[in-house]
């Protein structure tokens, strides 16, 4: 702490810089230190919004490192345009902190612009306010109109499909838990076991492949039977999920079979896509042209029910469980 | 309270109807429920987005009334629309809680609905989350590219206007501080003499006249001397402020003088507009065709200082302080 700063100082200071690089982006035509920035949307595009945020103690322990919290809370929101298919134009942070704290503050930043300069999204607006420490991120996107991939649309009949691998950032946060229930040191956010968890992913350049492609798509958020009961219920339909062929994280082979199972279904903040491919789409056309793996793992079927399946296709008793802030605390 | 509730519950308890009914609003082609909110921009204009957070013990008291604070939220934000003359488009709301208190989220969102329902904004996207509460907004609005109003642009020899009166927030905010340290009961929301502290308006119809008439403005929400600094750093001149002429709000006479006239140079949260009108443009006309009244309240000048002078022209020992939430609670 060097003394009281501004608010305009602390935005200016760890923020604007980016900003103004930002503007050399051709969409951005004022960022930030107005009133509120502007952006240019392409004609024939519809402008894509979402916000999330963070909470210490709901989202993110006090001791999260500050550089991967900036990614994460970025990262989050560009899964949510990944979902929909849309490329990032903007995004505006606030920011809310019980004090001003160099070191953490120059971590977030550092965290928060290296992975807005790698997706090409510019930081156009800022907030900063005094209480108790959250974030919250919105983010701006734009896609050719209509052709957004919302989370209705799914029929039966359709490839249940997901990028990527499951359970590794939960994984990750159970022994990270149990790390601090040993009161074990700060956390390591370089150890690559906990890359999910501290530096996950956002598919935007498969979720632009989808575009015209997948029927419906949603993001692993909340867990894979979660969101795909959101994906579902907008759909109008139900699904069969194979559970020997979801794609786990290596991470869950360290932990109990139970355990890893819970995880790979129901455990949260993997930000892979989840989607509905029509049976004309080839899917080895989509894999060849993306960086993540794609696996089928189930069908949209008849009906509203979500049912997992073992290897005879029996019914596994699988908790239907996501994140839910309100029904108590993970 | 009725046991746990989720999140989407709570989203789509108290502020999913009116989305609906904002589907019928051109602008708006998904609202909430998916991963994000689709919304139409003008071809020919530009996008325009600013964020807002209200911290619990930093911008409003415990029990600041919650249909007050959706207001407050959703006014606060879209005066920076105003300030910009952008039209709305639409609005995300990012809402943190310690429980979930069906009085208090009753009250909140009518308070911010029927608000939105007035300026014709449309609830696109929610979030909820656990933790200290406070309340982030973030606006969307458009504008004919090239029109917006930058804080830049203002001119030596530009009259210096100032839209309806000063101080009023302010000064309820001091009474009701008084009311507080003795004891006194819930603040009354409804005390005509507390509008512009609970109720405050944003000038969007004003915005909206000043495009291609103001060369800059900005919104009065940090105080006048804070505000019109922003504008003379932005636009590199400086200003003088005549201090007989300030359109003081009615309350400040309750109050010493010596107060009062720091509350209207310096009160924030007034939600006014100020603005840079240059030689050839008639204020009357202006002042006839939006329903605030405005005033000129001194000029633009070579230089970088702001000066506050008396009926003599002698310059006046102000404080400039606005509000800065990291140099102090208010």
């Amino acid at each position: 702490m060097s003394g009281p700063e501004s608010e305009f100082d602390l935005i200016q200071r760890y923020f604007a810089e980016p900003a103004a690089a930002g503007s050399a982006m051709s969409c951005v035509r004022l960022g930030i230190g107005d009133d509120a920035a502007l952006l240019g949307v392409e004609s024939g595009h519809e402008l894509v919004v979402s916000v999330d945020t963070l909470v210490e103690g709901t989202h993110f322990f006090p001791d999260h490192p500050s550089a991967s919290l900036g990614h994460k809370a970025l990262a989050a929101n560009l899964s949510d345009l990944a979902a929909m298919g849309a490329d990032p134009l903007g995004v505006v942070l606030s920011l809310t902190l019980p004090q001003v704290d160099h070191a953490w503050l120059a971590g977030f930043s550092e965290g928060f612009l290296t992975l807005a300069e790698a997706a090409g999204v510019a930081l156009v607006g800022g907030d900063t306010n005094r209480g108790p420490r959250s974030i919250s991120v919105t983010v701006l996107g734009q896609v050719p109109a209509g052709q957004a991939l919302r989370r209705s649309g799914a029929r039966p009949g359709d490839r249940l499909v997901v990028s990527g691998t499951l359970g590794g950032a939960a994984a990750g946060l159970a022994m990270e838990g149990e790390r601090r229930d040993r009161g074990g040191p700060i956390p390591d956010s370089a150890d690559p076991g906990l890359t999910r968890l501290f530096w996950p992913e956002a598919r935007l350049g498969l979720g632009r492949m989808l575009r015209n492609r997948a029927r419906a798509a949603i993001d692993v958020s909340d867990g894979l039977l979660a969101d795909l009961g959101h994906l579902c219920a907008a759909s109008g339909c139900g699904a069969r999920v194979d559970w020997p062929v979801i794609p786990r994280d290596p991470l869950l082979g360290r932990l109990p079979d139970t355990q890893a199972r819970q995880l790979a279904l129901a455990g949260g903040e993997d930000y892979e896509l989840l989607f509905a491919l029509p049976p004309g789409e080839s899917l080895d056309l989509l894999a060849f042209s993306v960086d993540s793996a794609l696996t089928v793992i189930g069908e949209f079927v008849e009906g509203n029910a979500v049912e997992v399946v073992d290897e005879n296709g029996m019914r596994l008793d699988a908790e239907h469980v996501g994140h839910d802030h309100f029904a108590g605390l993970k």
